[in-house]
């Protein structure tokens, strides 16, 4: 019997305890937290989570905007707009879209804001505050697997741990949480990549397996071990018939040979997914704390 | 028969390379690459790299220089200070010694410096550069630790590693260094620490060990796997009565219980160490040229 370790109980409690952190900040004479979505307009696939954020923003109290880069911006332009969002004393946390178009230099871009207003935990400064042990806001997609993983699966001090997929804003900042002192994971942790050339032998042992790459069905169990569980950060589109868009979000996880081999499954959708957006509005309230809520200074 | 992986050698050849690049640009008019040392004081542990450090420095027709902290020196002052030497143009390199006492805060301290100068690689833009796959420099030793590893033992590409240590100046970026994309490694690492309940089960499968500890004997063969290669990155001192200074250095293995064991370990001192300060040095040259070798602009 797999158990299923969904995300949107969590995800609640998160944002109301998020709406009750801006609440009392409120009453105490405070604007309400301010959050700047910046992205490359509604066909990109990241409109799907400004949906997402849109919705969870208006149940924590926070006012959401957006914004769409000009057809032709630059990344010369784009970094001299995060300038400017960066000092507006208006705006507590900012989101940009990623992966952008290349040309368009997202680390860099990103890498304008100043740590508090980074509610992402993309940029250089917050990654690397995260190696050295002092994030201000880790990755909320990171930060929501763990939390994800801990809810269901209870303490991973000490337990061995897997993550497939080594990018820059998923993966590696994932394996960094999962290993950190006093962020509440310690595991023992194991980084398998597309060069991996024997994905089960360096998943033999673990017994939670984050995977984060994007490829659909990449784990089964050829190369699962037999009762660990899976937390599924990959996200990709599948054609479907059947959904009104035409397509389908999956997972890396083949659920249906994992059923009644891996100890738990996370859902896509439902599973990482609504806690991601929610520790984003978790983290724009805690920029709007550290930048003194609006108030008068 | 266990082998000896020297760094002698490949440190030579860095500062022969190093030593060439400075000649060229001083053959078209540059002056040459200019590298400061900021610590607490001659008789700090980091003494004993100044020296070697200004050793190298010569052989690389690199200008060495060092200043000491006042012994009432803030947070607030060393912060002052670094962004004084951030901006002036004859300096092109800064290192700062770590770890630091708490109270002078290392990490803001070298997070003033721009990436160019923060030739150690340790500032959080510069780590966060590392997570996100775009290294200006990556931090000295985590390079010298692979360099040296590839150097004798070949490409690592796919092979089981492990790192033992979680520090954010050496084990983790040790673990992003090795597994990234286009700097050589690309190794499936496994990253193991003091909350590693079974350190010999972390470390199965693992063809090369590198090891950050600080724990005198902590590798030996009960915990080592039979065949692997110890790349020894730990640095203590131990009290030795026929030494002049009566310590001497030691790192993490236990070289008695290993030998015939292991393939291969890397002497302490004259394994990493050397290869960190050519590392040092040839990151100055880098650094030199990109900040446009003191020409006229």
């Amino acid at each position: 019997m797999t158990g299923r370790w969904d995300g949107r109980a969590l995800a609640d409690s998160l944002l109301e305890a998020a709406q009750r952190s801006v609440e009392f900040g409120r009453s105490e004479g405070a604007r309400p937290p301010a959050l700047l979505a910046v992205h490359t307009g509604e066909a990109s696939p990241f409109a799907f989570y400004l949906r997402q954020q849109r919705k969870a923003a208006g149940r924590a109290g926070i006012r959401y905007t957006d914004e769409t880069l000009a057809a032709d911006a630059s990344s010369t332009s784009l970094r001299a707009r995060l300038r400017e969002i960066d000092s507006d004393p208006t705006i507590d946390g900012v989101l940009l879209e990623h992966p952008l178009p290349e040309h368009l230099g997202f680390l860099s871009a990103v890498s304008t804001l100043r740590l508090e207003k980074d509610v992402d935990g993309v940029g250089a400064s917050s990654l690397g505050r995260l190696v050295a042990g002092q994030p201000i806001h880790a990755p909320a997609v990171a930060r929501a697997a763990v939390l994800l993983a801990r809810h269901h699966g209870g303490d991973l001090v000490g337990r061995r741990v897997a993550v497939v997929g080594r990018s820059g804003t998923v993966g590696l900042p994932l394996a960094l949480l999962l290993v950190a002192r006093g962020l509440g994971a310690e595991a023992t942790v194991t980084i398998a990549h597309s060069r991996t050339p024997n994905l089960a032998a360096a998943l033999a042992g673990s017994e939670v397996i984050f995977t984060a790459v994007g490829t659909p069905g990449l784990l089964d169990r050829t190369n699962v071990p037999r009762g660990a569980a899976v937390v599924d950060v990959g996200l990709s589109s599948v054609p479907d018939e059947s959904a009104p868009s035409g397509q389908r979000a999956v997972g890396d996880a083949n659920s249906e040979s994992l059923e009644g081999w891996a100890s738990a499954l996370t859902p896509v959708p439902g599973g990482v997914g609504p806690v991601t957006v929610a520790t984003l509005m978790e983290n724009t309230v805690h920029a709007w704390s550290l930048l003194g809520r609006g108030l008068p200074t």
